[in-house]
């Protein structure tokens, strides 16, 4: 077992991509809130079609805010690594110029997947890893690879545990630096997320291997559970489990990072959150985007007391 | 790990005991369609106060339509365990007199929350476990006693290990066939689920030992999920998640039986239950309460393809 997790705070940009778009001065407020929490990395913005994504058409002034919120955190303050998704190479390079040098770029494992989200099969998107990569290192900067329907696929169905491992395997022949398996439908479960790490990791034993769950089923903070007791040290989380359907309000979303540092610092995991500090910060998320995310943690009011009287 | 696991089915009792009651009829149509899901063990009601739980009135009416119910279930279907809740002595003798024999006897490991929800401190409603016991074994039954605020306590804080651990093993001196940790305000997480069974069960090592877990806090199925790796072979649940404040609807709840169900199938542990059949109960149990319960499975429509657009 880890005795630490890195949680990465993904509500800026798999939070918010599917709101309709907030200011950058509401995202301003919200990624100070989450800087202060105590987290080290935040994946703060994707540089995608603006057309596709409307959420993320201010990606550069995003940048800019990262610089301001860094150049204004008190001297000796732990480092934030903050990251951009990036769909391709002239992404890639966007985020590079506009100073971002962690950057994470999606390949789906199943073709179904691929074909609808990026208008290319598997094979064509995994082989741009070696251009967007290289970019990367040119700059100074590293690359992770997002693996997107890991598990499982809307189009295709269960993908073999064999295709994903092949595909992570040959996604670090190309360049990439570490890797990120996607429950991108929220079917995973916790004997089938052990199976895939396990896959994972003896493909790619010298490579750190995060996860990314969704709470569609209600099994998100069960599978990254089983993912630490498996030896994953990176975890995703939103703030607010923001990053649901719009139409079903509290029925899916990411896993909440206020949840998930709570159940970690309480199974003494060390993930550096303070607990306050990251219900603030959802609270503030939901604020800015105008309505509940799907934190119970944030619902029933932190860890004391909850509203109801005590039942048995 | 356990190949097979129990889930009890607590809907019609934890579910329903805060809800405005509903008629014996409505639960006539929820027990039976319970029974149809496969589930080995259901708790059908509490021989409480009409008074303080209203909602638990028709308990010996409940008795009988299990009995119709059993009567009426095809030859050769597998058993089910009925069960009832009771408070105290003259509640067994009602509960065996209706012809229950698998009672459940609450006993809360804190005295704040014993004082608050039974009127005395822990000692004396332990010592009752042994009339409890010995009215339902001299009926032919079994006793199971369940360790209210096992690990935590909205009055007294944190439950130390050593005294939830005592009080199990006094209980079992004193008659009790079974146990069941009940995490009462779902404030447990993972690593101290498997630190608190590991202690209960090196206290009583020939006794089962099942628990019972709320997600007030997101982490309920993760913390079943630890049971189950810690050993746990029963497990509570409860259709549609109900059971949670009515005040805070989708922030808390027991954690749902078909997200339980799908969680452990997948995983590779039996429950004998069918997720078609367990979502149609609960789509039938949020109907008949008249609100939405928690289950984020019923609300994403089952493990097929999510409403909203994939994502990444």
């Amino acid at each position: 077992m880890p005795t630490a997790v890195d949680i990465r705070e993904v509500g800026p940009r798999d939070g918010l991509q599917i709101e309709a778009p907030i200011s950058t001065a509401a995202k301003r407020q919200l990624l100070q809130a989450l800087a202060r929490t105590g987290v080290r990395r935040i994946e703060a913005t994707a540089f995608v079609s603006p057309t596709a994504v409307p959420a993320m058409a201010d990606a550069a002034a995003v940048a800019e805010v990262v610089q301001e919120i860094d150049a204004g955190r008190a001297a000796g303050s732990p480092p934030i690594s903050w990251s951009a998704l990036v769909p391709n190479l002239a992404g890639a390079r966007r985020a590079l110029a506009a100073g971002f040098t962690e950057l994470e770029y999606v390949v789906s494992a199943a073709d179904g997947h691929s074909l609808a989200n990026v208008r290319r099969p598997t094979a064509d998107a995994l082989a741009a890893v070696a251009e967007v990569a290289a970019a990367a290192h040119e700059a100074g900067g590293r690359c992770e690879v997002i693996v997107a329907t890991a598990w499982d696929c809307p189009f295709d169905g269960r993908t073999p545990v064999v295709r994903t491992a092949e595909l992570c395997a040959r996604a670090v022949e190309l360049g990439a630096d570490r890797l990120c398996l996607g429950d991108t439908i929220g079917t995973a479960t916790p004997g089938r997320v052990i199976d895939l790490l396990d896959a994972v990791r003896a493909a790619v034993p010298a490579v750190d291997v995060g996860a990314h769950f969704h709470n569609t089923r209600g099994a998100g903070l069960a599978c990254a559970w089983a993912a630490v007791t498996a030896g994953v040290t990176s975890l995703d989380a939103s703030t607010g489990g923001l990053g649901g359907c719009p139409f079903a309000p509290g029925a899916s979303g990411n896993i909440a990072t206020e949840e998930l540092a709570l159940l970690l610092g309480d199974s003494g995991v060390d993930t550096g959150i303070d607990l306050d500090a990251a219900l603030a910060a959802a609270g503030l998320a939901e604020e800015l985007v105008g309505h509940p995310g799907s934190s119970n943690l944030l619902r029933a009011g932190g860890r004391s007391r909850p509203r109801g009287r005590p039942r048995s």
